[in-house]
This record gives structure tokens, sequence and C-alpha cells, in this order.
């Protein structure tokens, strides 16, 4: 391996000169009518991207530079770790997917296009059928294992609703990696690959300028046993973490446990049970807002179809009216296979939906019934419940658990039983350690690594002669890099009003001399000429900004499109032998006179810390 | 811009080390069935590239190294030639192709869908349009040009035979560059754009090793002035390049001029005409053989249609039997715009198409007919001619101009001329040095670029204010490199019948290094190790042949790869210090013994020489 050098400023490359006249920045007063978020507005007003189609952007010669250096990043980590780097085509024929049943799940997000031929073929939104595919055709013992192989390279969803310019679109660019094992654990076994990638992920990220987060996340579509998100640290971010200040553990919202929560299933009734006529009413916080009860207050019950167990055919799930249902929980606290009930069937066995009660297990043989912790606290008064009465258009004031539900039915874990079945929300005790409470904050999603397993090898039949000379389905993780919406999160991370304020080592040039005459016989534009010479032999990418504009004009854009360290050159520093030296993260700076011949140990001293 | 160092070596940059058995080198002894070229053959025995559907490849680990170093040449001629890199979707609309209706020249050949929403776009085989579009929307001034604009990028073609492997395929990588300009001519206009990637591709191709002919050719369907392209000297190529050895000028054989040839139309018939039936020969060959004719002794004539002449409706083009019609040079020696003559429109006008012969002339206003040189040649004896008789199913033999066309038609040149309208052939007269004789060879096309003039900007209504504040079209040139292409074209240039022998600068690696013994602990696996972080300090980039193999497995699969130096490490030599050394390019060699400790200046007088 070489030893990779993790400065953004290596003193072995010289950096670029370009001169932004002879280059394409179209930098714009209005951002287009639909950007929403501040990349979108950003990127598109400093002429990093501009639309083709929805959700389809050109990275202009700007984005294009900074997509590089993360792609340079990621390269050098992932090398590093160990992986091979190779290019696996946009067609993915949609055969590969007999096996998976991947065109299934995918549905409409799936562009598929028929040939001349009339033969089907996909645009890749992954590569795991692909590459699956490859090493099942190129290897076939034990020896050849384990490989990590990855790209970088153009992915395609088509979004219903692509938005927010990188961050949700259709075709976009992304680093996708696939690890094959014939063992979980030991050397050379997934989890040593999984942990290596961990590793290489803080390492890009962190190398990127970005303050991130790792979670723990729930596989999802993906399928597999275990997978972090690396989430960018954002409030505008549309994903929610969770995190133990007093551990360090951060898990997103679906994934997030919960430390023990008290309950009381057997406390007193606050008053008559009582029905209330509720028609028309879409939503709890409707139904709510016409009986004048909080949602913290109410109850709601969702009925999940199960399968899996011969005795349990429905299983219900009741939180509070203001926490949300965590299918996952719901899974794993059942010990059944589940799936949110069809309205029909459900309703044909007997449940009111959307006025479902704890109520209606009475009498039931096939039905098990979660109750969160939160639906039955310990209480010193006694608790108020609303919650639906089993009947359409009614609901029920004063439910009490013992009294309408019974204590029989409380007592027999195979009908009922408290368990943590909501999604974990700020407040929550932490699951690590007890009296520290989780704090939520908001994130963007830039990677995700996953152990498959052998979701996909048994699926496509992939196996291998292991030590043993056994025929075994071979192992696998993925492990995936959004590169474009990695600059997206970048610019909501950091930005102001004025525009971008890029990290060093991403930015599309380090720094951007602005010369207060472009005559090319003028003392600014020699000193310019000089300076970016200097700066680019010890490293640094250079802008020179020679459009013939007014300095104000220049001075905005400059601010627009994020340059670190910015260099202004007129008559009256140059009288001095000096320059101004202005750094973008400084926004209210008016900035320092610098020596010319100290500029570069001065730039050398910001790039190193 | 950074000075780029020229030698395949760096010596700033440390080069990689990889081991053979934790990356994905999968050599097999059969070439797919379908692989009747030899760069297709080899790249998929050596792993290089696997099929995933027709005219579809993975791009392997080997593979991708040489792609990422061609791509590396590229980019660096390309920044150094003043353009910028960025990068285009894939997808592209189809309402883009409104105004310059390619997606009609292309026909099948464009991959089409329709999204989830019925929007129908393309994938792009080309970014003419796209460029445009993003050009359009950003430029508006002449102050913003000249801009020379580049990306690599993945490019689709629907090939109805794709074939070849990399040669002719479905997916394949392209460099595409496009420049914009106010004027041809002058400091940043085209010519000075054009004549900066002509050198730029002679330097690209050079890098590489690659021997290779630049060479004049006709701008096809892309349009535009002048064009060039450069092709890969070999003698398995598709193209078929005429040069002349004096000059070096070099032209396809569309394009190719011929110095001036002789010709006399007024000599003396060979025979009395004589009407012969000839039904159901499909083409010259056949009706030759059947007159007992050969080809060289026989005429034949093309009828076009013509547009842009109010007086001439049809052009005929008389070339001998075994030349090919050159549809350019009719064009130009008519000055008329011409098409092939749709064949029932030919025949309501009195065309015995397939039977036409010069005589047709007589009687006719509306037909201009042009007659190579070589239809009428200076002789000392009469000519025998045999040509069609203008009625069906029927031929003559005794063909004579004067007696048969006449000798007023003859020389009224608004009804006949002798002009150069066919092909250009090995042994014709150079264009360019009396007495030199065009000399023809075979080649690979890699590299095109095209003077566009205002094709798309007036089709696509891209105009601009101009130093004079009038508003004009801009004017544009296109540049394009096949990266994947070029891969091959090196393998069907470099190879013998044991494997690939790439060129030093685009090799996936420069050394590899085979230890006879793979065990850890072993003295040649040590040496192997301090050998490889010695040349990897020194810029080579290194690999190690640590399978677990048999000797005579891994040279031959060394031989098949084609990295450039070989070392392999045994007992016997490491003993004396040394290791054997041996280069892929001299395929007897039995290899020499060098010191361990001059292995490293040796392999550095190889790269530098």
């Amino acid at each position: 391996m070489p030893t990779t050098t993790h400065s953004p400023i290596t003193t072995t490359r010289h950096g670029v000169i370009h001169n932004w006249s002879r280059t394409l920045i179209p930098t714009t007063k209005d951002a287009p009518t639909d950007a929403e978020s501040p990349s979108h507005r950003l990127l598109a007003r400093a002429g990093f991207i501009r639309r083709v189609t929805a959700g389809v952007y050109d990275y202009l010669p700007l984005a294009w530079r900074t997509l590089t250096k993360v792609s340079a990043i990621v390269r050098e980590e992932m090398d590093a770790a160990g992986a091979s780097e190779l290019f696996m085509p946009v067609l993915v024929p949609m055969e590969f997917y007999e096996g998976t049943r991947r065109h299934e799940a995918y549905g409409d997000l799936l562009f598929k296009l028929e040939d001349r031929k009339g033969v089907k073929t996909a645009l890749g939104p992954t590569h795991e059928e692909t590459i699956t595919e490859l090493v099942k055709g190129s290897v076939s013992s034990y020896k050849s294992l384990p490989l990590n192989l990855y790209q970088i390279q153009t992915k395609f969803r088509d979004e219903a609703r692509p938005r927010a310019g990188l961050l949700r679109c259709r075709e976009f660019i992304m680093k996708d990696a696939y690890s094959f094992h014939v063992n979980v654990e030991g050397k050379g076994g997934l989890n040593d690959a999984y942990d290596a990638m961990y590793r290489a992920y803080t390492n890009i990220f962190t190398r990127c300028g970005l303050d991130f987060t790792a979670v723990e996340a729930e596989s999802g579509p993906i399928g597999g046993s275990a997978s972090h998100e690396f989430m960018v640290n954002c409030e505008a971010g549309e994903d929610t973490i969770l995190t133990c200040p007093a551990s360090g553990y951060a898990a997103n919202v679906e994934k997030c446990e919960t430390g023990p929560r008290p309950s009381d299933l057997m406390s007193a009734p606050a008053g008559e049970l009582h029905e209330v006529h509720t028609p028309n009413l879409p939503g709890i916080e409707q139904v709510g807002e016409f009986m004048k009860v909080k949602p913290r207050n109410m109850l709601k019950t969702i009925v999940f179809k199960a399968s899996g167990n011969q005795s349990i055919k429905w299983v219900l799930a009741t939180v509070r009216g203001d926490h949300d249902v965590n299918e996952g929980k719901v899974k794993s606290a059942s010990g059944c296979t589940i799936e949110l009930a069809p309205e029909k069937e459900a309703i044909a066995a007997g449940f009111a939906i959307g006025y479902v009660s704890p109520m209606t297990l009475k009498g039931r043989t096939d039905t098990l019934l979660l109750i969160d912790p939160d639906a039955a606290p310990v209480s010193e008064k006694p608790c108020f419940w609303a919650t639906g009465s089993d009947k359409k258009d009614h609901h029920v004031k004063y439910f009490n658990w013992k009294r309408d539900v019974g204590e029989a039915v409380l007592n027999d874990p195979t009908k009922a039983k408290v368990a943590d079945v909501r999604n974990a929300i700020e407040g929550d005790p932490s699951p690590k350690v007890p009296g520290s409470k989780l704090v939520a904050k908001r994130g963007i999603e830039v990677g995700h690594i996953f152990k498959l397993g052998t979701k996909y090898s048994e699926a496509m039949d992939f196996r291998i002669l292991n030590e043993k000379q056994e025929r075994q389905a071979v192992i696998m993780g993925c492990y995936g890099i959004g590169v474009s919406r990695t600059m997206a999160a970048c610019v909501e991370m950091s930005h102001d009003e004025n525009g971008i304020k890029w990290p060093l080592p991403i930015a599309p040039y380090h720094v951007i001399i602005t010369p207060m005459s472009v005559d090319p016989t003028s003392a600014a534009m020699k000193a310019a000429c000089e300076l970016s010479g200097a700066l680019s032999r010890a490293g640094f990418d250079v802008l020179v900004d020679d459009r013939d504009e007014r300095p104000g004009v220049k001075f905005k854009d400059a601010d627009l499109i994020g340059i670190p360290i910015r260099l202004t050159i007129g008559d009256k520093a140059l009288a001095e032998n000096a320059v101004e030296f202005k750094l973008r993260s400084d926004a209210n700076s008016k900035g320092d006179l610098v020596k010319i011949d100290a500029v570069v140990s001065k730039c050398l001293s910001v790039a190193n810390g």
C-alpha cells in the first residue's frame, strides 16, 4: 500500500491554477423556484449544478472538482482497507433479479427499458446481483476469499418525488462495495471486513471535514443482520438520530432501544367508561381535538397480521397517541413474522380498523397484545385514557386496563405483555447508562454499511467449497456511500446566508485570488500570477478571479462559491508588499494584511491546523 | 497549471503493492465462444473483463487499473490544453433532440425509456445537446468564451451487432469534449481549440504507448466542416488508412484524396456493342462471372437524387466495377446536396436501377454524369468495358464512351465531367507529392475531433452577443476519445500467442513479483516483501503473485496478463542476493540475474528508456 497523506495539501503534488474566465462558474442571484433546501439553493446559485430534468443534474466544473476530491479520499481509504476497485455496467439484465425478486421490492423505483431486441434491462439502483453473478462465475474455492470489491459509479432510482437537489435525485453518484467471505467470525470473516469498513468510513468522513455520527440502523430492504448509518449532523436533516451522551451510543429512530420504562397495568380508573360519537374524523389529532383530549392521553392500537407461529394470527400493539409504533420492535417482542394487517382481512376478522382498542382482545384466542410501557405508566393519580371503542365512528373516554381488559388476560403472557414497541424519542432513558437520557438530533445519511449474510448468495445459489470441502453459501457484506449526496450534505452542514463554506479537504479550490485590476500588465495581476505559482508549487489549488467585474460582484461570488482562503490584491496593500488575507469561515473579519512572501506559510498553517 | 510528469513513473508518488490472492484476477484457459478478436479473447482470458449481457461488460480490477491510467493521461492533457472537466447525466430528456432531430439520425442505436410518469428519456450516446443546453443557459456574452468542457463518462449505443468485446459494445467509456467560440479564426477561435486538441490527442496516445496515425476524416453524422481520426495501427483493425510515405499525409478511405489520374473519353471501341441477357444475378461479381468479365473491366453507375441546384435533379457517378463510389466526393464534384436515389423514385424517373449505364444520359436534361478517371483511362489499346444496358436483366459488352454516350454530351460540362468520385485505394497517386503512391494500412479508431461550426447552436438557437453587440450563433467543436476502446486497441496492437504485452504507462501494474515459495516465513516471500516496498517507494505499481500455485501456472498467467517487468524470486538466485529479471516484451529471453540492490535502478532504466 502507498502511504497516504491525510493532509488536504500534499507537498509532492502541484496544485492547479485556473482562471475564472476560462472555466464555467455561472453564479446567479436567484435560486431555482423549486429549491427549498439550502444545499439545492446554494449549489445552484454558486454554479455547481444545473437541472437537466426532474432529479437529474449536470455537475459543473466546481462540483466536479469537489466530487473528485471526495472520490479520491474514498478510494484511498477503501484501498488502504484492502478493497479492490472495479467498474460494473449501468445496464442490469432483468433476469439477474429472478432469484432475489428485488425488481418487485424496488417496484417503480427501478428504471426499466427494452433494447432493440426486446430484452428487458434495468438501470442499476445498486449492484448486488451483478457483483454476485461476477464473483460466482469467477470464484469457486475458499482460497480466493475474502474479497472486497468496490466501484464509484452512477446509480439510478426513479423517485416519485425527487427533491432537495442532490439530496434525493434520480441519477446520482455512489460508492458501493461488496465483500465475500467463508466465515462470519475470525480472520478474513465478515465481521473483520465490516469493522474495517466502519473504520474506513470514519476516516473518509473525518478527512472530508464533516461533522458526523455513526448510528446503529435497521438493515431495511437490503436485508441482513447488522447495519450502521453514517449521518452528517445538520439541523435541516431529514433523519432523526438519538444519542446517549453518557455512552456515545447513537441509533436512528427505527433502531434505537430505550432503557427500562416502568409500567403498571393495575392502576385504578379515572372515571366511568363513556362512549363518544366521533364521525368523519380522519386522524388521532382530529379525534383528540373533537373530544378535547390531548394525543398523549389517548391510546392507539395497531393491528398486524402474524405468521410463523401457529397459535398467533394477529398481533396488536398499543402505544400512546403521540408515539409511533415501531414494526421492528413489534416483530422481535412478538417473535412472529408480521406485516401491517390488510384492512379487509382485519375487518373480516372482527377488528374495527380505525377504532381498535385493547378491549377487542376479550374472547379472542388468536391474538397477542403488546403494550408499550408509556401506555400504562406508573402514576400516583389515576390515568385518564381515551381510545377507540371497537365500533366504527366511536371512541371511549376513561378507559382502564384492569377494568376494561381484565386482570386474567393481562396476567396471561400468551395474550398480553408489556414491551418496548415504539420509536424512541428524546428524553427516553438510555439503553446503555442508567440515569442518562436520550438526546435527539437531525442528520443526513451519507453512508450505510450492512452485514448481508447469505441473503443474496442463497437467492442466487452462489456456493463454494470451504476448507472442509463442503459446499456452502458465501457470506456477504455491502457498503455504500452517497458521493454526490456527501457534497450536498456538506453544504447543508456548512453555509451561511452568503453562501457555502467548504471544508478545505473537499473545497473545489483551496485559495481564491482576487486582483483589483485584471489588466495583464497591472502590478496586481502580476502579483496574482506569482502568488498562484508559489501556492501551486506548495500543493494548493488556486482560482484566480480574472473577470472584468466590479470588486463587489467578485467578493459576493467568492462568498457564494465558498473557497476557504481568499487573497485580495490591491494597490494599497501591494505598496507594502502585502495582500489581504481572509478566511471564508471567518465571516465577520475584515481580513489581515499579510506580506507576500509570508502568504504560502500562512496558507500552510491554515491547511495543517 | 501543474507541471505534468510525462514519465510513467513519478518519483513523487508511491506505487501500490497488491497481492494477487486478495484481488480478483480470474484467468482462464478458454476464451468465450463468441470471442473472435485477439483483444476480446485475451482481455476475457486474462480476467480483465466479463460479459454481463450482449455488448455489456464488467471491468474487473486489472482493467479498471488500466482504464484509470488512460483516464489520468487524458485528464492531464485536456487540463493542460485549457479544458475544464465536468460531468453530465446519462439520462437525456428526449425533448433535447427536438431541434437537432438526432434521435431520428440515431434511430434504434438510441436506448430509450419512459420513466414512472411516462416522460421519454434517452441514455446519452454523446452529449452535444445536453452541453449546448447547459452552456446556452449559462453564457450570454462573448466575454465568457472560449470555453472547452469535457467529461469522462459512460455512453450507450444499442448496436445491432455488438462484437469484438470492447471494440464495439453497447455501454462504453468515452471522453467527450465540447468547445464554444465566437470566431473560427484568431485567438480563442475554433481553429485554435481544434489545433490544441489535435496536439493533446497526439500527446495522449503517445503517452499511452500506442503506435497510431492521425488521419483526415469525413465528419460523418456528427456534422461539421473538418475532422481528424486517431487510429491505432494494427493489422486486424476494421478501418483502412491511406498514407503518402513521402509527405506523411494520412486519411481514411472515405476522406482520402488522390493525385491527378489521366483520363481519355475519346478512345476507340474494342468491339461492337453487344447485349447479354443476365437474369437473377444479384451483384456485379455474379454478373461478371456469368459474362466472363472481370469487375475491373466493368463500369458501375450509381444514381443520386440531387437538391440545391435547380437544373440538376439527378447525379450519376460511374466508377470501375472493382472500385467504390465515394458519396462525399460526388457531393463536392457535383456541387449539389445529394442522397442515394430512393429506388422507386429513380425507376419512375426512367433509371433501370441495377442496370444503369452512362448511356442513360442521352436525351436527359436534368442529369449530371460524373466519370471517375479510372473508368476512362488513357490506354494504348482500346479498352474493353461491360456495363448495364439500361434495361432490366440486361448488360452490354464493348461499351465505348465516345460512340455510346456521344462526343457532344461528353464535352458539355453541364452534362458530364471527369472527377475523382471513388474511395482511394493503395497504389493511387499521392495528392501531396507527385510520383509518390498511397500505401494502405489497417487501424482502429480511438479518437475523433470535429469542427462542428454552428450545426448545433443553430438547431438549438444558441446565440450570444458578440463584441459588436450583435446576436450570433455560437461556433462549436467536439472531441471524443474511446477510453475503453483505447484499452482494447492497445491489446490488438500489442500481444503475442501467450497473452497481452502492456506498454508500461498503461499497464495495470509495472512489475509482477513471483516468489517461488509463498510461505510468509520463507526467504523468497521476505525478499518479495522488501523488493515490493523499495519498488513502490520508487513509484512502481507492484503485483505480488502470492497464490499457492505451481510456478508453471504462475508464469503462464504472468504472460497472459502482460505485466511489463517480471521478477522471479527463487532460492538459487537468492543465495547470490539476486532475482531473475525478465521483460514481457522480450518473449524469448530466459531472464537475467540481477542483484537485489540493483533491481530498482534497473526498473527505472526500463521505465525511462
